[in-house]
């Protein structure tokens, strides 16, 4: 089990790669809601997501071999390994699915990856990228099912832990569950950490109510970030123990959470990036009295002629 | 004179009306520096610019009569003024030129103002105003030349040297000169304020040449929120004591300054708002060792569509 120990030194690992990204801090009524409401714009991260702290934790604990890194992606984590890679002077190779958008795919090759797009969602692309690896014996860097990737995720919340020691709860976005169980690792219930799925993609929940990892559709707005067929082995007793809830939202909620986002403080936001707001604001989640609640805006990768109203 | 003391109170007056707008720190390299660099995202603020800190200030100084508030404006400004008229549940009436784009016209109706769009730049936009005015008896907020709306953009100089008491430099862009006017009358001397301007609207580079304010040209891809003819009287002192220079730079320099935004951090800004980094990038400002320099991001009010590369 990944332990705050691990996220602290992965944070160090990795100070010298990665933006501290800032925090803005806003009244509860630009939401709709009574209490504060602090964002996280992570967004705002190397290669436009969180994604880079879990690569370069991942690269620099382990020297990869001269064939160098190899990785499948909705998108976002191909990004972040190849920007790490190009970083620290490794190879990349990036397989993505066919929902992958092109924004992203262009984002991949232009940190200098191989990018092959095959199969119809995240888990079809991870096969081939398996079968690829055997033959070219290359470090494959899992999208979140590793302790350094979880650990170096983890280090979101141990830095906004120190901009806002003051949040009861922070929603975030769930796919794999790479980002909320480092997260919810690091706040080991200090903080209630409530996970946000697509209605379209439910890995988490679906856990959870089985009590084991189960699979789960992968449809809707957000898969390409969000869109793992099931979540990871080693975030799920994190999940159990340490995330509070985890609510489901509707796509068309998480696009009104796109649009706020631009139309309020012209900021932008993949469907994604979007989903823990899209909470907050449809009332999916509801905060107690006296919350202080953050919400992480955890990718900015879209074409940004698609926020706007 | 606008005093720091002005400024302070008009933090007070101000504050719970507009948002403490967050900083990004970065390592130099990213922008082909060596010294650190810090950016404030002022973009963030309501209505999508800095303006509504003066635009409050303003009202909240001096209560306006039942006629409302009148202004013109290359469009921020305006924006500004109709959302702190909104606030303060009073009715407002927007001049603008043909040359503001759609989105900042789009963004003061949808405010609930009543916009006029006359004439090719701010200065005819502002003579037309000031015959409206004649008529109807509001009160008009002029978008620099006024002791309250200097004061008010004062206050993101007095909130940036709360979160980086470090910086050696600001890099500021120039219009009408209220922003940085403000700023240089907070900073005083202890921070060196450095304008920039578009080539095609070079008002305070011309006045500080001139020894006072003349008429300058109005043009290029910044015009609508950097276009004003020529400098405010009050700011004009201010500068020749604290503005320690004036740095002119390309239409080309600042839509590159406008994608780099984009593409590196997933930020958007306007023309205008890119304008000051567009110094840093294209070498019109060339830090000296040691320093410590802030940009700052001054507006985003653009159509998204634009910045992607």
């Amino acid at each position: 089990m990944v332990s705050r120990t691990d996220i602290a030194a992965a944070a160090s690992r990795i100070a010298l790669y990665i933006r501290h990204t800032p925090i803005l801090r806003l009244a509860g009524e630009e939401f709709g809601v009574a209490c504060p409401v602090t964002l996280k714009l992570e967004q705002l991260q190397h290669s436009g997501s969180f994604k880079p702290r879990g690569a370069f934790n991942r690269l620099l604990s382990e020297p990869p071999p001269a064939a160098g890194v190899i990785a499948a992606s909705g998108g976002n984590h191909g990004a972040a390994v190849a920007y790490a890679a190009r970083a620290l002077s490794v190879s990349a190779e990036i397989f993505v699915p066919d929902l992958t958008p092109q924004a992203k795919v262009a984002r991949i090759a232009g940190y200098g990856a191989r990018v092959v797009q095959t199969g119809a969602t995240y888990a079809e692309a991870l096969a081939a990228s398996r079968q690829r690896q055997a033959e070219t014996g290359a470090l494959e860097i899992h999208a979140y099912d590793h302790e350094a990737v979880l650990s170096g995720q983890g280090t979101v919340a141990r830095e906004w832990q120190q901009d806002a020691p003051d949040l009861t709860h922070a929603l975030v976005a769930a796919g794999g569950g790479g980002l909320i169980g480092g997260m919810a690792a690091w706040y080991a219930g200090s903080v209630q950490v409530i996970g946000v799925e697509p209605q379209g993609c439910p890995a988490l929940h679906d856990a959870l109510q089985a009590g084991r990892p189960v699979d789960a559709p992968v449809g809707g707005a957000a898969a390409d970030s969000l869109g793992a067929r099931r979540v990871g082995a080693l975030m799920f007793p994190i999940a159990q123990r340490c995330v509070s809830a985890v609510v489901l939202v509707t796509d068309e909620a998480i696009i009104a959470a796109q649009r706020l986002l631009w139309d309020r403080f012209r900021l932008v936001a993949e469907p994604g990036g979007a989903t823990a707001l899209a909470a907050l604001l449809s009332g999916a989640f509801v905060p107690p009295d006296k919350a202080q609640v953050g919400v992480l805006v955890c990718g900015g990768n879209t074409d940004p002629a698609k926020v706007a109203s």
